[in-house]
């Protein structure tokens, strides 16, 4: 294991992270120069982080000298990994430290550094659970740069490593395998390099496009771009206390409807669209499903709540009929498969089937190479196909029938390893719930309360059922089990293995 | 599909399942001439029953002569899954007729037939879940009729069709492979027939043992009786309300664990040992891993009950101290692992951590080719080897390490199969219990309750917890979720596939 180069590499994240701080303090400069006192204190939080971080990154990346050889598997897979529980300590700072020096702060859930721990990780893995009962209450210039958490986060930090910075020479491949979530049995494209360029270029777009549309139906530029980092990173961190319905808007529900689908299909195939390959984005095979997956949803879920009486998160009742009905449930079912997390109406209060439903979309999650969590639509695809063909086998033990998606077969070593993500998904879900209960205090935690956190935090959704519902938040668990939970966060968007193998000493013995 | 094949089987099975009533009905004769005027009753259920049975059997036999032909895997896989719902079905006759005739039983549980099913369903499967509060209020002969079902189902009513009636020739082997639960690396032997009436002796020897050692230490020629063929089916049933616990004697206790760790071994190894092949026996993998898991959840849950408050199931208070401790947790533990589903304690007052140990254990199960329900211990034993392999495959995708159980190598084919077995189990868990919490009419059906009854009506065992503990039982259930649940117990025991492919179109298409 080449120590020396993992800690150079993630000096740089530290210093990347640090300029997006320097990014956010300079807006919120910009709002004190102007006149805005209220951001003097968080202004001051920032400058230091950037300063901690900047000079803890400068520190490692001149320090740690080492052979400039190419990156190797394992040294990636350690690089992603810490990557995230470092990013996310650098970035908790600026909460952690507003808290501190803020007079008017001190019962703050910020002055304790779990809380930001959580709160930061949650952005950057682009979950959007949160421990923020009164969100608006956080300074605006904080505020922001808890969506850029989630942008940055959201098509991964080491993409953006892949596309802007270079260094990493053949590194690079190996750091978008292990960082492009889930098999894609067609590939993004050999030039890896170029293609992580473009889907940058593609997310910053997207990025723009959804800012425009969001300021057109009616948001200030402020909630805006909050709102649209949080959507386009599949995140769910909300700039109002009764998240997307705060703003009792059916076009900003749209807005966000739409670019929340168009965040969870597989930037692949945006990239391919832009090269000209219409017909075979077109005919994919896992946008197919993803799009009728959300279809379906809605079509239940809007059939469930049609005509039955429940509160918006603005704690109003909703309006009845079929209009309000499917405004509510297809925002909530594409909220929830696409795993951003956003919340127009207090789902926790409908039927036992859409909760179902809507629990079930949550393991599907988006498309892989989304900025989506879940186990991804593919891996259930082919899931479904390998069970089909297994049971199919039983009673024609001499039929061979290869398994596809799309044009491409699926072969065993594929096959299983997909079967055992989804089965230790499986296990992760209940360790996590039983955890939970186990260090909440056995018994005094419900079980939908443990499972859904577990489930809504490992796939990175963010919001759950019962005391994790739509209308509340997590701050009232206790620092153990919001520990866990920061673990589970990081394992779903890792794509779990890329964290457990640390754990094997076989990992760590040289070759 | 050769289905005159199929029904002069099914015809033979009512017969044999008609003998087995008569047998019981002998026996009630002998209770009623010797003036026992309780049994009349049960007596003339149980002729009845025998009377139909046996008709219909003949008829089916001598009615469907159709060709004289080897049966084929097909016919072989309907055959089995038939049998359990069509044998169920006779069994249940017997216990409906009993309270439609007997003055004293209009308000029974019987008197409803899902019930009766439920329990006959519940016998033959080995699972021991019953619908009875009273269970000492059933006649004797309908008592022992209850744990006949067990015992003929313990080790499987085809492997006694294989064993006793070697008229299916070639099919034998193909039921024997269908029936003959989880996987085995080594097989039994390739002689089957021979192999199967060992088995038989074996279980008919280990019947007579256990029933002399029961009578030892205490109980009545009749307990004794009953609960050898509940121990050895690893079944459940009591003749007392309270369970094994209603004795109150350790050596009562002490006999049936014995008996319990036994039934949950696999049944060929006693055929190895039989024939001087102690070596393999003993360096049996599965084997050792059962009995460590056995010894490990006892030091755990021996470990949280220690000086803890809770009821026994007779409802009085357990003692203190070790010896206590380690008779009940060590009773419970053999109890659910080997999916027999006695109780001595009620161990829904037990501490979080046990009941999760408890739980735990339910889905492992005993061994492959024991009378034990769950998924089998070798399949848990190669998921975890599995897994493992997949993670060093992560950062070391060169080498390429074999799977082994034993000395047994698992090729690529039967690992899928195996992952694809548990997640299988784990998705048809969930689905049971949203099954049964629909049923109940969302949200009156707590989570617990309806995932423990989900998981003990699959995996065979009986109780679970909360409100069908160890002290409680099924009856409270609406009809739609006792027929779900006789469906449950059948798919268990017969591995899944067996009952699932008959939902394949392509399962009745001709070849």
């Amino acid at each position: 294991m080449n120590f020396p180069l993992v800690g150079r590499q993630l000096g740089l994240l530290l210093i990347v992270t640090s300029a997006s701080i320097l990014a956010v303090a300079t807006w919120s400069c910009g709002e004190v120069l102007w006149g805005n006192t209220d951001e003097l204190q968080p202004l001051r939080a920032l400058m230091l982080t950037v300063a901690i971080g900047s000079l803890c990154g400068a520190g490692l990346w001149f320090g740690m000298r080492g052979k400039a050889e190419a990156i190797g598997r394992r040294e990636a897979i350690l690089l992603v990994a810490l990557s995230w529980f470092i990013g996310a300590g650098l970035a908790a700072i600026p909460f952690w430290l507003w808290a501190a020096m803020a007079e008017d702060a001190a019962d703050h859930p910020f002055s304790s550094f779990v809380n930001c721990y959580f709160e930061s990780m949650s952005g950057l893995t682009t979950t959007g659970a949160t421990v923020l009962t009164e969100v608006s209450s956080l300074p605006a210039s904080l505020l922001l740069w808890r969506s850029v958490t989630h942008w940055l986060g959201g098509l991964g930090i080491v993409v953006l490593f892949v596309a802007v910075l270079p260094i990493l020479g053949v590194g690079g491949k190996r750091l978008f395998r292990v960082e492009a979530a889930g098999p894609t049995p067609e590939g993004v494209t050999p030039r890896i390099q170029e293609a992580a360029r473009m889907l940058w270029m593609i997310y910053l777009g997207m990025t723009v496009a959804e800012i425009v549309a969001l300021k057109l139906v009616g948001m200030t530029w402020f909630d805006s771009v909050n709102h649209t980092l949080a959507t386009l990173a599949t995140g769910g961190f909300s700039t109002h206390n009764a998240s997307v319905a705060g703003y009792r808007s059916v076009g900003v529900d749209l807005v966000i409807l739409v670019f929340m689908v168009a965040a969870g299909v597989n930037f692949g195939l945006y990239y391919q669209v832009i090269r000209g390959r219409w017909r075979s984005a077109y005919r994919d095979t896992e946008l197919r499903w993803y799009l009728a997956l959300l279809g379906l949803g809605t079509v239940v879920v809007t059939n469930c709540i049609y005509n039955q009486p429940y509160a918006t998160t603005t704690g109003e009742t909703a309006a009845a009929g079929l209009g309000s009905a499917l405004r509510y449930g297809a925002f909530q079912v594409v909220a929830v498969q696409t795993t951003t997390g956003f919340c127009t109406a207090d789902f926790d209060q409908w039927s036992f089937v859409a909760k179902t439903v809507l629990l079930g979309l949550m393991f599907v999650g988006g498309s892989a190479g989304s900025t989506g969590g879940g186990v991804k639509v593919i891996r259930c695809l082919m899931a479904v196909k390998i069970m089909w063909a297994e049971i199919e086998h039983v009673f024609r033990p001499n039929v061979v029938r290869p398994v596809k998606i799309g044009s491409a077969t699926i072969d065993q070593d594929m096959k299983l390893s997909t079967i055992v993500y989804l089965l230790g998904i499986a296990m992760l879900t209940v360790v996590g719930a039983i955890g939970l209960m186990m260090l909440e205090g056995g018994g005094s935690l419900d079980v939908t309360t443990a499972m859904t956190a577990s489930i809504a935090t490992l796939n990175n959704i963010g919001p759950g059922l019962a005391k994790v519902g739509a209308t509340c938040n997590y701050e009232w668990f206790t620092d153990p089990s919001k520990y866990l939970m920061i673990v589970l966060m990081a394992l779903g968007r890792l794509e779990v293995l890329t964290i457990i193998v640390l754990f094997f000493p076989r990992f760590w013995r040289s070759d």
